[in-house]
């Protein structure tokens, strides 16, 4: 496959009549590719089981007509109000013991009945109505699956977790050390959740209080929350999608660290992530190069890039990327095995929570400078698509990487310069050095391997 | 009028024996007002209803032989003991969920029913004694009005605010933006009260959470919250006062940002506010002159200060004023369109929060260093007297300053170098320097500016 | 006595057929002394009052049968799970108001009645057992006592110390001066505990909140609190001891500030205490001497150490020793009065919070460096000994030190510069270079010091 360009669009966020344009606008640049639906719960189910399908049908109307091929979002990462209103247990109990409110996102917790009841509700719904559709090419479940609650079913359900992993008590005990400090459980009831950050110890300092085999195993069910909540929603697709359409979720890189992806890619058909090289300051160029690398290995397959930074990054403003900066990133992109790459996001939205994180577009509607370097990237693509048309990046080396590792360390992290993520990076780094033949010095390198439109491998063998 | 000098005294705290030498110290050093009884709620209402006013009359008494003018403080900055365990209701919930217990002060909600009436009470019997009582001159309103409550009546009444404002639900949606996220309301019940401090994203990332409207709009509730406390106040001692006696508020200078000064202004007579020049580390000398100018422009009319640093500041000890700079910071209140200056306090603390906050006496109740600066200072004012007489500063530029612009850049502060008061005093630096034809360099420029005791502009012009 | 060199052991943590080979390895390595079962409630209280003494005769045998001298702890500094789940309300409440959950250590508020009954239980009846046992030398109470409640218990506890201190409630106020900011009590029942730590004031400020005498009284009233349950235990097993044992607790050196030192020492034979010089990070050399002097003065007569770093610490690894530091160590601890070194720990556990805590052993089991190091030790010192044998630090100079001022400075610290132990500590450096004739310099002198085998002091006036 060619490599492809797209962006992420919120049509409900904006008034109708402005639909076309955009769609013109998508087309004109060069995009290919729109993903929609996302965060739209409250605009698609308008109170329990009252659907408004109307709107979206239209929207899918009129971006195909531009030629746009379609990732629809399963909603399930904003719950609504009024579902929220009807079962505030959904809300996630926090590591500080405070339920996160109504009035953000990810507000709610994966094991809970009434949100599993409500997503299967939603979703099977969407797949009813768009499961046959062509324009549709590919479905994405949530958003960024994260975080840890420590709610009440949380804790009724890992203590089934642990009785399924361990048998017995006793073999438990054994297994977690529970001879040190007299933690011996007579039943999995007794077993706490574990605080998850620093707590101050009694009298003011700081420790990490649980047994670092509790901390590990909530770690790993965690995980394994997110990805069971993932799977349900997959399941209740499969059965429902009739034409070629395939599943995907956006996973937020290599840096994360809450999630096995290695797990989760296993239950979905093409790995997606979000790339947005400008959010962590301590990020250097291999940032986003490992992270590309890693999420292709998740499956040894072409990864999709849906969101990819375009401009200034709110909730708060960080660094704006220089002129360029966008061009380098995708062909970056593409030179690590990335297949698609969807900017974030076609209009800088007028409110709520991101009203500073920029699009192609600036919040006016107008075309501008962001506009105009994604149009001329587009034509610069399709110039040399050909030599990247179902490219594959070599890698004459591997490096090995185990989330149960990463768990394990984040429990007791002992010295920060033996950090994981740290620590694979360093390895990635010498090793991209030494196949480069030289130093791998940022931003002058890059720009010369990706002038060829290869990765640094492919480039030498060729 | 001629600027007058005066003095925080609080007779409840000595022995009643020690009354007459205070009085006639003060009058000996040169001042003419003293601000009394504003925590004294528990030494005042005694048990609910059961009033004791015998030994405030006798202070009056004692202050007044000397010629003072006495400020009588509403004291409800300090709800007592037995009204906090009638009603703990009106202990406030801070931004962090937790009960802000008794033991400090500003332990009440603005907003708690229990709390209004018990106002409203002691309020009216102090209004009743002494609102035709010539000795008193002016009546202060609580104490340096702040915070932010998120109990449930602040959820209600934040709820018909917002119905108030918005007339519709619907409104509320179209105007916040709830499209962004899946945050649509279907009432106004449904609306929670934002989390005011950053918190942990699930996963341990840090947000500033809420749509950032429904922050603001909860903002703008606050200071009205504030604002109807002092108005309910203000109310209650207007009718019962039949002699010259003008009602103020002592506010915390520009800095403080979390209440419309402007709206607040509106309610009263003069404006007061308090002067802690080494209480921000970040201070410079322009801080106490923005100050001073944006109060007096909250009416555009003198105002007074009737809190002045006059010694080292608890609760930890900051820095001691150096020799001097009692007499600079009030000739600048002075020279910036001040009335009236009251130091605080008058002799430093045996005990409380405030036991290392230093008055113009020493614990010890002997005169010494911060005493003699004081009376070589009035004689001082009483010699250029004339000159200040109803003297007015010159104002060649004018700052719009606008709160509401400021609470919204709290929401999402976007770049710090940005930040609101910050950009404010570079702006009123700039002019102040171009306008003295000179940069403003400090401590040297401001003892020539207040030598000949106007400020920069007025000495320019005569 | 001559010094005596011993180590904590963990039986119960390692399989049964190796103790043997541990007390072999001990007694070759010059050990004299074991310390046991200070964490081994759960292994020893199976369920309430069902007791297994079985192993710890077994392991009793074992020890002291390679000729060690035993020191058995009383395990309650980690109630077991059982315990927890019957009584719940056992675990404290923090200063942050949330309750300390199982799965760490000193879970439990020292005032609560079921806390005391089972502790009771269990002292009893390790009292009866082998209160009669001349293999057992010494008792340990409990481990590092420490830590704050805020439960309602100690509420109910704290106003009847209060009552007692006070007699009346208007002697309370007259005392705390609670005429400051209305904060006059009618009754002891209306006496908040005090907030720990510093708290946002409404609005965002710091402050340390409480009336400051407030805050002093209840650091008094935690003390007392956990010295009465100390006291209790002492109580439980003098009256069963039957042979020549001592009673003594593991204290914290002289930075520890939480518990009236001087106090609790009047409760037990023997001072011991716990010696980390790698903890905390800003420690210097003279920082484990000042320890060693004000713990050997708590009862004017040679102190223990019953753990005594011997590798890098968990629970983050910190830095670890260098060659020779142990010895180092041991000789100072000499120098300075000490008459018992323990190490902690015989064997690097396999699990638990402390997995990363090195002991003399790795966890592998076989001899390494620090065995080697330990045994090369244990010679010298045997040949060294009678020079050593009950020599006592001369002390020319001495330092006053008053838990009730150090408490005082904790509730409104002022300068940080002015802190009650960087002052002592201060005092101390110069007395010791003064007495030394010259800087005490570090390392090189220590060596030299140590080299011959007394403190500065007492090498001067041979």
């Amino acid at each position: 496959m060619r490599p492809r360009l797209g962006v992420a669009y919120y049509p409900e966020q904006w008034p109708r009549e402005r639909w076309e344009t955009d769609g013109r606008l998508m087309a004109e640049a060069g995009l290919s590719v729109v993903r929609i639906g996302e965060f739209a719960w409250a605009e698609l189910e308008l109170a329990a089981g009252t659907f408004d399908f109307g709107w979206l049908d239209e929207a899918i109307d009129v971006l195909a007509t531009c030629n746009l091929a379609i990732i629809l979002g399963t909603p399930t990462a904003a719950p609504p109000a009024w579902l929220i209103e009807a079962h505030p247990e959904i809300l996630p109990v926090r590591g500080d013991g405070r339920v996160h409110p109504f009035g953000h996102r990810r507000h709610y917790c994966p094991n809970q009945p009434a949100m599993l009841d409500a997503t299967r509700r939603v979703v099977s719904a969407l797949g009813d109505r768009y499961g046959g559709d062509r324009r549709i090419f590919a479905w994405q479940i949530d958003n960024e699956l994260m975080g840890r609650c420590v709610c009440a079913v949380c804790g009724e359900r890992f203590h089934s977790w642990l009785r399924e992993r361990y048998g017995t008590i006793n073999a438990l005990n054994e297994s977690w050390g529970t001879a040190f400090w007299s933690q011996r459980y007579d039943d999995f009831a007794q077993i706490p959740l574990p605080e998850l950050d620093p707590v101050p110890f009694p009298g003011g300092f700081m420790a990490h209080a649980p047994n670092p085999s509790l901390a590990l195993d909530f770690r790993r069910f965690t995980s394994d929350s997110h990805i069971d909540f993932l799977r349900l929603q997959a399941d209740e697709l499969r059965t429902r999608i009739t034409v070629d359409q395939g599943i995907t979720h956006n996973l937020m890189g290599f840096r994360f660290p809450e999630i096995d992806y290695h797990r989760l890619a296993a239950e979905i058909d093409v790995v997606s992530w979000d790339n947005y090289p400008s959010l962590d300051r301590s990020a250097r160029w291999t940032s986003a190069a490992l992270a590309a690398d890693a999420m292709r290995g998740l499956k040894d397959a072409p990864a999709w890039i849906v969101e990819q930074q375009v401009g200034p990054l709110g909730w708060e403003i960080l660094r704006t990327q220089r002129r360029g900066q966008m061009r380098l990133h995708t062909y970056q992109a593409f030179a690590h095995g990335t297949e698609l790459v969807g900017y974030f996001r076609w209009r800088t939205a007028r409110f709520g929570t991101e009203q500073h994180w920029y699009g192609v577009l600036d919040a006016h509607g107008g075309v501008g400078r962001r506009y105009r370097e994604l149009s001329e990237l587009a034509r610069e693509l399709s110039d040399v698509g050909d030599a990247l048309d179902n490219a594959r990046p070599i890698a004459p080396a591997a490096l090995l990487h185990d989330y149960d590792s990463r768990f394990a360390l984040q429990v007791q992290p002992t010295n920060p310069s033996l950090g994981y993520e740290e620590t694979m990076q360093r390895h990635y780094e010498a090793l991209f050095a030494s196949l480069c033949d030289g130093p791998y010095d940022g931003v002058r390198e890059m720009l010369a391997a990706t002038r060829t439109a290869g990765s640094c491998q492919s480039q030498k063998r060729r």
